[in-house]
């Protein structure tokens, strides 16, 4: 592993992934740059560029091999189940949960944090929900790095702290909240409204 | 408007904004990049290099003016309210609704739509909830161009041709699955498994 590609290629290796791998059992186990570049809405170029990132280069016949890009992949990546903590059981948390399950990944959620004590305590599809104050224990005992925060806004300057406190240093943020944070720690925010806008100026365009 | 900006600088020109119109009203309407930057978690260079784009100079000792970058911003995003629709109101759905709601933007939900006989006729929020069966009618004569694509994955190929009929251009997919399109429409997924990796991939650099 090692942080040397562009993020954009990043987020693209985890799409090519997830889709290669209900490929690889074809008896053809190849794959044109412009297949995989319509099935995923994203320009050819983006693809072949990516691929020669990860030194793999095509067929002109047969296109990619899908073991080969897998291989490399998977390199870059890991492969190795990744833990991971949903910090928030709301509606949001839940639909995260549901989707995550749906989607066959390497991503793992380990355990659940919740402030509502009517949902410390429960589980949802074997992934058990603790109270917060437990987080930070359970974040050093696993060495958990990763965090997903789908608490309401106004919980969000109570929670973060303690998430830093524990070790935390990857967010995936869902709330429309600026996390304010130390310069290490990594903070990726599922900003709804910037897609949406800009998917109206492109379609002004 | 006019799509000639890169998409990166369209999705950091919707948070300058939102960030921005809570500055608006300050006494010394000025910021400077390194102080945006640090905020939104973004670089310096690129928050210069968008502004550039948008043909701001900043002033070296003041900053960039605050009112002047919220009006050339305006201008590419447009600021009259867009016109969205949001399809499915399950839990992930409704946590989109409150998403919106707690975040002040241009974006309005102009009405939800469900196959479930038990959500439609419902509102929420005074947003009407109505039969998929009413959509492509709503979308001609609001002449709806985006939508929210919220249901559960196995309805997903059922609701992507009544949406395409009625005339969406553009689609926010919640879903895991990939959305088959023709050229002119764009998709934008929530790829929260790309972001999760992305992340893992950045702190094990």
């Amino acid at each position: 592993m090692g942080n040397e590609l562009p993020r954009n290629t990043i987020l693209r290796l985890s799409q090519y992934r997830r889709l290669l791998e209900k490929y690889r059992y074809l008896d053809q186990p190849y794959v044109f740059s412009h297949d995989l570049a319509r099935i995923l809405n994203l320009k050819s170029v983006n693809v072949r560029h990516d691929f020669m990132l990860l030194g793999i280069t095509g067929d002109r016949r047969m296109g990619y091999n899908i073991h080969l890009l897998l291989e490399k992949i998977n390199e870059k990546l890991g492969k190795d189940g990744v833990n991971i903590i949903l910090i928030g059981l709301g509606r949001l948390g839940e639909s995260v949960l549901s989707y995550l399950e749906d989607s066959s990944s390497y991503l793992k959620v380990s355990a659940i944090f919740e402030i509502d004590p009517s949902k410390i305590g429960t589980s949802h599809n074997e992934i058990d929900c603790f109270s917060i104050t437990e987080l930070t224990a359970f974040v050093k005992r696993g060495g958990i790095t990763t965090a997903i925060l789908a608490v309401p806004q106004e919980d969000v300057n109570d929670i973060l702290p303690i998430m830093l406190d524990a070790g935390i240093k990857g967010i995936l943020n869902y709330s429309p909240e600026q996390l304010n944070v130390p310069d290490e720690v990594i903070v990726r925010n599922v900003d709804i409204i910037s897609s949406l806008e800009e998917i109206n100026y492109s379609l002004s365009g």
